[in-house]
């Protein structure tokens, strides 16, 4: 136990899944991201897009059915949460590491020597980056965002009771748009 | 017009004013904390203890009150918040330096080029600082804590309507209870 892992949370399109990428390459680790899907699709039997819509990327009205259904025994977020909450688990206890997303700041707490860091950045930059990186189409770019924002949030509050983006959770906060993302992915390699 | 100036605010015990004060050393600027204050009080009249109460650390029912007596007018603390606002404006107009605490990353927005930070650990961190720093004798420093805490932020949320502590309004926010004062530091050192 207690490998060294850096945990990242991000706005969408902050480039925080990149930073991760970079971040783990200069330190010769693993970073998790969508290999964290394929592992909960092959543990629980569901397809990787039914856990990614399930997870951060919740469709709408997935939190107040997560609800409703709650009254009648657990649901299938909860047993998705609880193949995630083990497979992170294991991953920190195998190896050193990066992870993105999924709520790992909150699943390793006191179980692992954890840099948690999240990613920021405004609008602007982070619409002109999920045109620019993703391809996106959509004609409002913004209002994209701020749905995937307020999906995140919820689904953060609704499994962690922590506050997302509140800059007490972390260890570092950090605005790619106004630092770069070369800079964001050396403060962190050198505070590894 | 255009100087780099540094603003830091921070959780009181958090040793934001330290950090400050190190980091503008390095850089060879100057830091601007209590020196502020000065400035408050000799160019409004007032003393330089009831600036400093009147500011982030509000006497209980500050906020209230102001609130109240605003129906009959500006009160003493819009009065020394125009002051302040005066003072701050002045000086990233005149040099690049580091400004701790009193709104400064509110008062300069779209007016300097700011490196926004804030500084924050948790509370086992800064209430044993306070005892060892300031040699407070409290019984409590925790409830202390929580108390300059809940008035500092409301006191920024008054007046900037900006939330306190939140990732999204600073270019960068660090632990220096996990990551040490020296790493803030140099990290801060390093951007600028």
């Amino acid at each position: 136990m207690k490998n060294r892992v850096i945990t990242i949370s991000r706005e969408f399109g902050s480039g925080g899944r990149t930073i991760g990428k970079m971040t783990a390459e200069k330190l010769g680790i693993k970073c998790y991201d969508s290999e964290l899907i394929q592992k909960i699709a092959s543990e629980s039997g569901f397809d990787e897009k039914y856990i990614k819509d399930a997870g951060e990327y919740a469709p709408g009205g997935f939190l107040s059915s997560a609800l409703l259904n709650r009254a009648f025994g657990p649901t299938n977020e909860d047993y998705l949460w609880k193949i995630q909450y083990k497979i992170i688990t294991d991953l920190a206890e195998k190896e050193s590491c990066v992870i993105v997303g999924r709520c790992a700041d909150y699943i390793l707490k006191d179980k692992a020597d954890c840099l948690r860091v999240f990613i920021h950045a405004d609008m602007k930059f982070r619409a002109e980056r999920i045109v620019k990186v993703y391809g996106e189409r959509d004609e409002s770019p913004e209002e994209r965002l701020k749905d995937k924002d307020k999906r995140r949030a919820a689904y953060h509050r609704f499994y962690t009771d922590m506050k997302w983006g509140h800059a007490q959770n972390y260890d570092i906060t950090l605005n790619s748009g106004t630092l770069g993302i070369e800079n964001c992915v050396d403060i962190i390699t050198k505070l590894y």
